[in-house]
């Protein structure tokens, strides 16, 4: 058996789509993010600036977060040493569990070493302990939501993204004794647009569903609190979980869930994905606490965000760059091919030492590729100016088309 | 649809067979390790002894390993801000990588946010890279290697306990012409036994078979410079890949694997628990490289943990309380029911001040309940003392059987 061959011909399938991924080396500094050092092809490290980090309010450098680590690094050491159950649990852990259950106004929170797994085991798990249950999913879910649909077992109804009237349709067609569960993202983090949460919580109480909202693109960014658009619309008491990261806005690492009582300790007794794992990090369970309390009382961050993004969507229109329509932090620039995606990416680096991401499929659609601009409060008038005159120039230059 | 009284039955399931788990709330305190703080059903925090931490070698409070977390904290940041394809790639992530390839003598590694995901996310996606693979999986496997092996897709076949005739058994009735793939841990955590890790890759080479081995609870404790039991048995190089843990023996926190530049890549590419995820926090990269390189050099840390497991063995034997067979440096106490494990458990730290948590079903088979003790370097020979005749007392007092 040639089993090198089949892995080979696997890697030659991504080269042939110009789809292979090539990680950039880089390392941020800290205090002075948005620029950073970059190593790969280079002689010696190369100052860059970053344009595509999901620490979207730089909170990763923030002296607050920074400092509540290094305190409970002193304090407890490295790791936790064990699984929630068996040692690993912490007081730092209960603390955060229980801010982020206030902060999205539920009875509980439960924290997992990442966002992907706890979307993972909490719609697996969910959908294991309601028999018979059908899950209504949205066609842009992430895939670490896919990922626990798939592993639940469940029978699984795509709607069309964000259509409402689609959604109806596949709930009114089922029996309304069967157990429901509608998952779906409140911002979609390729295309910046928004979910109509009051309208899909409607559509729940109509067809008597479970709710599950991923909120990890718009926590801490979001709502009076940072408490995401489901605290922004006024809307959180109405779903039944809420789901969010502490690796993006929150700058760390890990991710929770907040839901009644029962449901979270339905999942932290059920989960294979988070009873078998060591637990997170006190040190990153420290510093997200920081951070998401910092916050709780702090609109400053999330209002320059939103300052810088409408800012750089208005010099890329201006200069007739394709910004896709967005109504969040997220500025997306459409190419449509991965091979010129990942071209432009190749020259904004090598020349003029921006870093920005190609994003291609599977992360987005066939066709719809494109450069993915997540601007912050860090990011200045000038660091845009420079941005767009180099865009103007690759676009020119790779003969791209311009709006008029 | 009442879906409160299925989520509460489900949680009443639970209490029925005593196999509710409560997490001890505890706070470690670097440098005093095994001390602790325990935090829950006492007024203020009580000082408790820690008996079943997988930080066994104490690396997650030995000074390399915490100068470099703070030198990372204070050079990049608190979180990697990014997917490893979308900035969250760093430098430190790259030097670990290499460092772990190293270590197992492979072409090269990958690091992952947990060993449960490094499983899970590798095991899913070769077997479906290798179209009609069948998987041989120990019955005794980590629930994470369950998990990728279910969601591969494959077609399973599981194996009796580091039974070598099954196994040749069921790789014989398969067609010579099938991929194959043998999954099995090196040291099995529960039990305290090892693999015949020699014979096994005989039969792969007899049978064409592909070779996947954990070696979680080996890495850093076996192995000249903690390549684990591969290393130790001089056959790292015969195994196709070798998984491991960041957050046992080195004391931090993440998963990776390492094998052929070819297979990583395939891995790197596909897997999507590995591609749409934050990376690992650059604090704990530089901590666990810290801790990689230490034990490469010292075995001090080794040699003091496998005295310290002889010790406490022979003690537990001369008192006649029921040690389980183990050649490793894990100490199980058959209990043999939940509901004693637990109230043993619940009277040595409520009483005794002396932490170790039940194991109940689904980590050990039921009938098997247990107490399972990881003694260390900085466990001494008076702790050891007073944890067995706590033991004797709790004994007796439950009327519980000893050895003649």
């Amino acid at each position: 058996m040639d089993y090198d061959s089949i892995f080979r011909a696997a890697i030659d399938r991504l080269h042939e789509e110009g789809r292979y991924r090539v990680f950039i080396d880089i390392l941020r500094t800290k205090g002075n993010y948005p620029n950073a050092q970059c190593f790969a092809g280079h002689n010696g490290p190369k100052p860059i600036t970053v344009w595509c980090s999901n620490d979207y309010l730089s909170m990763g450098q923030h002296p607050t977060v920074v400092e509540a680590m290094e305190r409970a690094l002193h304090e407890v050491g490295a790791g936790a040493g064990g699984t929630r159950n068996i040692s690993g649990n912490t007081h730092y852990h209960i603390e955060l569990e229980a801010e982020l259950a206030g902060l999205h106004g539920k009875e509980a929170g439960l924290v997992f070493t990442s966002g992907y797994i706890s979307n993972e085991a909490t719609l697996s798990t969910l959908g294991k302990l309601l028999p018979g249950c059908v899950i209504f999913s949205d066609e842009l879910n992430h895939a670490s939501m896919i990922a626990g649909i798939k592993n639940s077992g469940c029978e699984k109804r795509v709607f069309r993204h964000n259509d409402l009237e689609h959604l109806e349709e596949l709930l009114a067609a089922e029996d309304p004794e069967t157990p429901k569960l509608i998952a779906f993202e409140s911002v979609y983090s390729m295309d910046g647009d928004i979910a109509p949460i009051v309208e899909i919580c409607d559509l729940a109480d109509k067809y008597g569903a479970l709710t599950y909202l991923d909120e990890v693109h718009a926590v801490g960014m979001y709502g009076a609190q940072g408490g995401g658009i489901s605290e922004r619309d006024g809307v959180a008491d109405r779903l039944t979980l809420i789901e969010g990261t502490l690796g993006k806005a929150f700058g760390v690492m890990g991710g929770y869930i907040t839901a009644s009582k029962t449901i979270v300790d339905c999942i932290r007794s059920y989960a294979p994905g988070f009873i078998f794992t060591t637990s997170l990090s006190p040190v990153l369970v420290a510093g997200a606490l920081a951070s998401v309390r910092h916050l709780k009382a702090s609109s400053v961050e999330r209002d320059a965000q939103q300052a810088k993004a409408a800012l750089l969507k208005a010099k890329f229109t201006e200069f007739g760059l394709p910004v896709m329509p967005s109504v969040t932090h997220i500025v997306p620039l459409l190419v449509g091919c991965p091979v010129k995606a990942k071209r432009i990416s190749d020259i904004l680096l090598a020349e003029y030492g921006l870093y920005v991401q190609p994003i291609n499929f599977p992360t987005v659609p066939r066709g719809t590729e494109r450069l993915r601009f997540t601007p912050g409060p860090s990011h200045t008038a000038e660091m845009m100016d420079e941005l767009t005159s180099a865009l103007i120039e690759i676009w020119d230059r790779l003969e791209l088309k311009l709006a008029a």
